[in-house]
């Protein structure tokens, strides 16, 4: 199947890892998987800077390399929070807890335009070492690192 | 993977058979199948009457036996909203768009008992011939047949 799924992705760590792999998994061999990459200007919207674009889909685009999936993948710039998931036509979309209502969202708005609603997964966020979550945010406030390993005692 | 699914499936239409199919698919052959039945006390709540447990049973395994995924599958009666979805060790829920408040709310109490929570798979709705929803409510009150077929005009 065809399945779609979006994000920052700076820095990648283990909750992203999971996001795609889970992505690929659900694509299944004959599937295709289209990641959508937030813009800079997108992303600024974020409370913490963001790596250039550039770097952030060299470093995805290596990750998916490596991992070597047996599985059609491509990367979209993403200038909205809803990217081609309302005009295309595909399965599945994958998101984080975070990001559920979006998807929510994304399925009410093709009802209205008469396109079939897709499935939804939502994946369960990776817990860091603390038991709390790996999280953007928290690698910048150089809290945990990317695989959620505890820095330093935060109080 | 090991994933939980219910209902009451009465009668068992297409828009179960999709559900059911689509755990199947996200177990994979190694995975497991725990699908939750409702006992006909908690059935009861419904609009409209339910056919006893006992037939519902009856049905929803010829159906999994016709189908015969190579996956393993038990049926457990689910006396409440959650049924073992609490404690049970296990991956993901797949819920309709009805029921995707309900995983959410399994997450969260699992999360409160540091449970580990699941992955949350909704399923987009089956649509009928007249693009609404497929339910046993609609089958019941004589609109549709449990493919969705339109039987007779309802203005």
């Amino acid at each position: 199947m065809k399945v779609m799924v979006g994000g920052t992705f700076d820095p990648l760590h283990d909750g992203h890892k999971q996001l795609l792999g889970r992505s690929f998994e659900l694509a299944g061999h004959d599937g295709q998987v289209v990641i959508g990459l937030t813009t800079d200007q997108f992303a600024s919207r974020k409370v913490h800077p963001i790596r250039p674009f550039t770097e952030r889909i060299t470093d995805l685009e290596s990750f998916l390399k490596r991992k070597n999936y047996p599985v059609r993948w491509e990367i979209e710039p993403l200038n909205d929070r809803y990217g081609s998931a309302i005009e295309s036509d595909f399965d599945a979309i994958v998101v984080s807890e975070e990001t559920l209502p979006v998807a929510v969202e994304i399925n009410k708005i093709r009802r209205g335009k008469n396109k079939k609603k897709v499935d939804i997964h939502q994946i369960s966020c990776v817990l860091a070492e603390d038991g709390r979550w790996i999280s953007s945010t928290r690698i910048y406030r150089g809290e945990i690192d990317v695989h959620g390993h505890v820095l330093h005692d935060t109080g």
